[in-house]
């Protein structure tokens, strides 16, 4: 399977410094991935995942039009390149098996690693949103790795799965939620945003989470008030090593996770938030207030 | 050079899913960041940096043992392959162009794509370092690219400029800082963290920049003193998409910066925080404030 | 003048335990003020302040129905012993000199000491209200006297003055305010509770002070812009020992108080407040803050 | 008994504007509380309570001195009156039954209505002392009135019971402690500042409370565990008129409270303080916090 690299060569450029990648048997978001990090990126593609499927993916994820060559059938007889941009590949036919090639220029510049956004970006019901800075003190606590599984639970309008999922961008992130108008939310900011990593699940907690992958994480935004059997649920079913993290409002939440927590043999840990931003009224400065809210974060014992 | 496949053919890996890096001619920085981040990585190696000299840097920023090959003179006829651990490389005596492959198990996780440390991580002299929470807002504030170059203004003990670093690690952060003991804390820190990318500047600011690559970012933890003629310096030598954060813990300065910056045409935009950690005593929780910090952030007008 | 100690005589009750107090030659708050604080108060009436209007002005600020009773003319061959209750007083003729007594039962009891009030006590313009616990806050730092006579300065809907008039009560509060419809919302929150002693004074500061008598005590909810010279005026127009407390908002306005204040020689301290209140959501507490405000309070160099 | 009358009358004083009060058969608290607000008071001493011990205890309670004229058997033979001042009267030697006048300047200011003071005004173990500005707080909850009877459990040091003893002057405070270091600073406390209407009581609640007089409001500073006794026995023996604040430090403590209280039918509101003082560093001004407390405030349910 040389032709990415003879793919590179055909258009006399240097593959030393590109990242290979494949759009075989899993989904295209480690390609989307990719295309957000690296200048230039090669991508075997295949029948399902053809060329021109893969760029409307790619566009629909906010990857700005580049150049973009599609190597067909290298080495062989009826060899071709094609050699065009992002943008003009929805309409090109290629055959089964190709290399597709993105080239930035140098002017190109990376997504942000990282960038909590502000509520303002996400479609959300009226109040129901973690906001940025509490958001943002959240990931600090998960430390995610880029092939973390994570689970949401209460995932609401989706903020938060989706900031999880650009960190652990080769792993996947679990969005459970039990209000259809919330779910609607969340399908349109994963969209927006395209983090094709996020998995949405209309469905209520722990009952949804038996069918999932085993998490690395887990972070909690809401639990419907079965608060006793989802941590059961999830002492029962993770690593030691797995982070759980929940964002509470309600001091009643608040004790009752810590007390559950406890009993469980976990270590827990309370950050009460107090953040106030900057607003002009006639040219000063004012401070106003966000709510406070408590993010505990937690692990069993022995693993802190 | 199709050496690098050919490397991995030899020892029967698919090559794929790996990653290929050169260590020719910038600094390893970039090599161990792919190794943080990436099961298989495939390295060139030059004179300079052979397979013992980048294992041994490997070691030191604190990549894991793993199986390490080397592949000599592939192709040729004293090709050899030494099929080893990266914690035997530094012993092993090889030619001037290899290529070295990290192989990790099924059971290898990368390193956390962020994840912001307690500041009994770092040395540092007695209260002259970020909180985390705090360096968590600014880093959030910043939305580093991987790429970045970063300035970091009163580095302090370097806790903002390792994370910086560890976003930015495609990057470089010139961490500018006028105490020696600072210096020498931050020393310690960055070869504590491996963050190979941060250049670490023994000066004052603004004669301590002039000679620095334009940031894409810059961060001030402190000014000593000079602040008009920093914040001149920055707006005369960045470019309109630079982020400015600084983290202000008197209202003197705070107000100063705000004043100095509207002047020069930037949006000024502050928080304030105050967060509470939670204690136990005697078997309940109570809550211990961090001292609230202004985190200001600024950006051209025309380009917030 | 024994008429006092003749008329407890007269209804065969002890007067050691009463306070004794005239409506002569100042205004009535003094006698509301005793009304509102013993069980037993005898008033020498006078022809202008005859037992008719005074029971009028008390039954207007408050004071509960009670046992009261008009002497006339004691010792004389005309005494007349009216023995009736406050609401009837108004109706009743009296002569020019006259001892009226107020007599509590056993289950009355006096009015508060220090209850500063709901914000919804209160007439205003939505917002322009200093929040109960700021005002609890401030007058903390006032430390007002019974006989304190205090300016402020930028009175709004006179919540602040009105408390400072109930622990001044012996004294006199000056309230300032530029806008007609604060004035408006004023007038009424001061006959809604009766503050004989607060003087609303509808001018801008510092010309609107030049009358005053010299205050005790300032406290500065707003300026509208002229800081400098209001806060001249106050450091020349009043004694060392005069405290100075002021609610600020903004930043600017924090940091121009504390500079103009300790160039005039006076040591400065600022309070900034966060606080939250509970909240009842769906039978869970949640917590709403408050807007941070900065109290500043200042006393002359030597006098702390 | 008009010598209090005739006593003004023999120093040609009007004694109009006089308070009169009695030594009689209460504690001299009453005494001290008019010394402190009023510039003429007429007290009736009798043998326990002579001129002697009554100036004593002035000064003790921190009464300046003044001119202070006891009037002797007056109207009668061997009437006679000593004009002197408050400091020579502990040496004068009089009969039972006198009229001491105490007689202030023009100069003459009382003390301070409300001025809570700053913890190093009070002896107290490190750390086991509410704060000033939580102290403010919670008097402005109590709104007590200058006659109500306070308990206060977990008087600590005994900073609010003596601010609370302040208020109601003419009431009485218990102040119920279980640890004698404790005691021992509260004592010291109560005779530094002259509140003789504190009641220490070394005990623990809800025992030691079985023989006190029935309050008109109830603080909690500490529960020393007994939190359910503790709310039961208040429940039961208050009037539904009585309030309760406690400042409570730790989570659980708070959510048990706003539970037991909940389910004794009582309205429950809590307050959450973050507050931050000034600090002057190198000139310039930075903000420490308090630690949170959490205020909470109840009354029975159709009494708030």
């Amino acid at each position: 399977v040389s032709s990415l690299q003879l793919a590179f060569a055909r258009i006399g450029l240097d593959w030393n410094d590109a990242v290979f990648t494949s759009a075989h048997n899993r989904s295209l978001s480690e390609v989307v991935g990719w295309a957000k990090r690296m200048p230039k990126v090669g991508i075997l593609t295949d029948q399902k995942n053809t060329p021109s499927v893969i760029a409307k993916t790619l566009l629909d994820c906010g990857i700005a039009d580049c150049r973009a060559v599609v190597a067909e059938n290298l080495g062989m007889e009826n060899e071709e390149i094609i050699d065009t941009h992002l943008e003009q590949l929805p309409l090109v036919d290629s055959g089964p098996l190709n290399v597709l090639m993105l080239l930035r220029d140098n002017d190109w510049r990376p997504w942000p690693a990282f960038s909590p956004r502000s509520i303002d970006s996400y479609v959300h019901l009226r109040g129901l949103i973690t906001k940025r800075d509490v958001r943002t003190l959240v990931l600090a606590r998960l430390a995610l790795r880029e092939t973390d599984i994570v689970w949401d639970i209460g995932a609401g309008s989706g903020a938060v799965s989706i900031e999880m999922a650009e960190l652990a961008w080769r792993g996947r992130v679990y969005a459970i939620e039990k209000e259809r108008e919330n779910v609607e939310c969340m399908e349109k900011n994963v969209a927006k945003f395209g983090t094709l990593n996020v998995s949405i699940i209309h469905g209520t907690a722990p009952d949804a989470l038996t069918k999932l992958e085993r998490p690395s994480a887990v972070f909690i935004g809401g639990t419907g008030g079965a608060v006793v059997s989802i941590l059961q649920y999830i002492d029962n079913s993770t690593a030691p090593s797995c982070k759980l993290v929940a964002c509470l409002s309600t001091l009643e939440n608040l004790v009752k996770f810590m007390n559950i927590l406890k009993e469980l043999g976990w270590i827990v840990d309370v950050t009460q938030t107090g953040i106030s931003h900057s607003r002009q009224i006639a040219g000063m400065t004012r401070f106003s207030p966000l709510n406070p809210v408590f993010i505990l974060s937690a692990q069993k014992q022995g693993n802190v």
